[in-house]
């Protein structure tokens, strides 16, 4: 019989399902900036930053705990990693959003939706893996399907970027919006390094 | 006398060595590729693809095997680094070989095959470090030397950019070149931060 | 009572300590850099590339002090991934003067000067966190100043891209200062991975 690892991780296993919520949030909001109006894009960004705030106090919080924890349900650093790769996540997608705002890019490619759905498809199932860090042997499912997803993430980029520089955009538009676009994909990776972290701790439990 | 690490680590040491060769065949097609007319690309593109995805059941065996392994070599999170970081290698051959097709920028600057030439050089190196990991202190030449090649890639690259931007190119085309050799350039990188993860092997054995 | 680390781990200090001198050094060379006529460019980026060698030396010298060292302060990994890290932060600001120098970019934005400035605070606080590695819970204050100073580099970061794109500039000249302040981005970024370095050494002692 297994031990569980429920009653000494309880705390942290309810930071990360935050900060896993914290992600879905910032995913829709991505979604809604897609779809806006170019008068709307500053507010949003601004909701964005400030969800990229509150990731980062959730991060934080995460660490203090760990800094006065005795004991932990994984190793020290795993935690830790796991953390700050969760962070990466909410910076790339508020990158986007910046810099989308900043450059005033005017309307962005369709291809630019297609990028926040399937970060919303990891989102969700990153959000509904992290109330189920105590049994991480579980979650392969969640990692094989992360992995999937940025796969598809990165056929999407590679059609998003034949498109950028079809010659119908000049080069200061394309560099502002590949930028944008760099960002998402990013964000992509992110997931999976992610999901990485999490399987890299269900291996070294099993 | 020290314990031979060889029986436990056998499965082990024969999957990085297939990705060892794996690196090796990659390297081969990208060197094919520079030379090749713009005909015959998209071919060359779909062959080093399909020796991506070779690359990646590899790896995913591995981690596999390391799921089911209860003794291993290693510490298993080194064995997970190692194969993330030879995984990196065939990616960024591959992106490289992907956005030249996808761009079809054209000739391709003489630079880049001295940059292919550096890679195939580092392949080898690796491919030939991948069967001794059994005795990774034996290995300080291979990180020693792979660390030069980067030294040297680095400096090819900064003459390729030196080149690209000489006022000859629009930047349309040198923001393409440009992501073609910065693909290079950091498949050079993932090289050295393979020897880097042998070595924190060695020095955690030492 | 805590057993002091100092006995066993002084010559890692020490080597740290000369390490954070040397970026000291360096940061002092890119702000000097900065204000410089573009005829002492060449002068100064050889300057720097003899300051970023002597700090490959001393991360060797880290690293063959590993492979002697039976009892070491931390974990050999930490050590290992901190000197990697610094190591990391001179690298950046070497690629940026040898980049500014490479493409002749003329006059740089005033916003150079300014992630000069605080890169200089960054390393300021390195310096002095490096010779007390010894007692890694004491330097919480360093490790958050260093990611204040990112966030501000962040937003320095963000105006000059504005900046840059602004319309004022042609798309080629665009691209040769975004590759020098997107250097400079990433090594405040690397002082905050060395800080992080650090707090997970100091988390794992908790």
């Amino acid at each position: 019989m297994r031990i569980s690892r429920k009653p000494t991780g309880a705390k942290f296993f309810e930071l990360f399902t935050e900060i896993g919520a914290n992600i879905g949030g910032g995913v829709e909001l991505l979604r809604e900036f897609v779809q806006a109006p170019e008068a709307d894009r500053v507010e949003l960004a601004a909701r964005m930053h400030a969800l990229e705030n509150a990731a980062d106090d959730a991060t934080h919080a995460i660490i203090e705990h760990l800094d006065r924890s005795f004991v932990t349900p994984f190793d020290r650093e795993d935690i830790y990693r796991l953390a700050a790769r969760l962070d990466d996540v909410v910076d790339h997608m508020d990158a986007a959003v910046d810099l989308a705002t900043l450059y005033r890019v005017g309307e962005l490619p369709g291809g630019v939706a297609v990028q926040a759905d399937l970060l919303c498809r990891a989102a969700q199932l990153t959000a509904a893996a992290m109330p189920r860090l105590a049994e991480p042997q579980e979650l392969t499912a969640y990692w094989v399907e992360v992995n999937q997803i940025e796969n598809e993430a990165d056929q999407v980029y590679r059609r998003l970027l034949s498109e950028l520089f079809n010659g119908e955009r000049d080069a200061l538009e394309v560099m502002k919006l590949k930028d944008v676009v760099d960002q998402l994909e990013a964000a992509a990776d992110a997931f999976e390094h992610v999901a990485n972290a999490v399987h890299s701790i269900a291996v070294k439990e099993a």
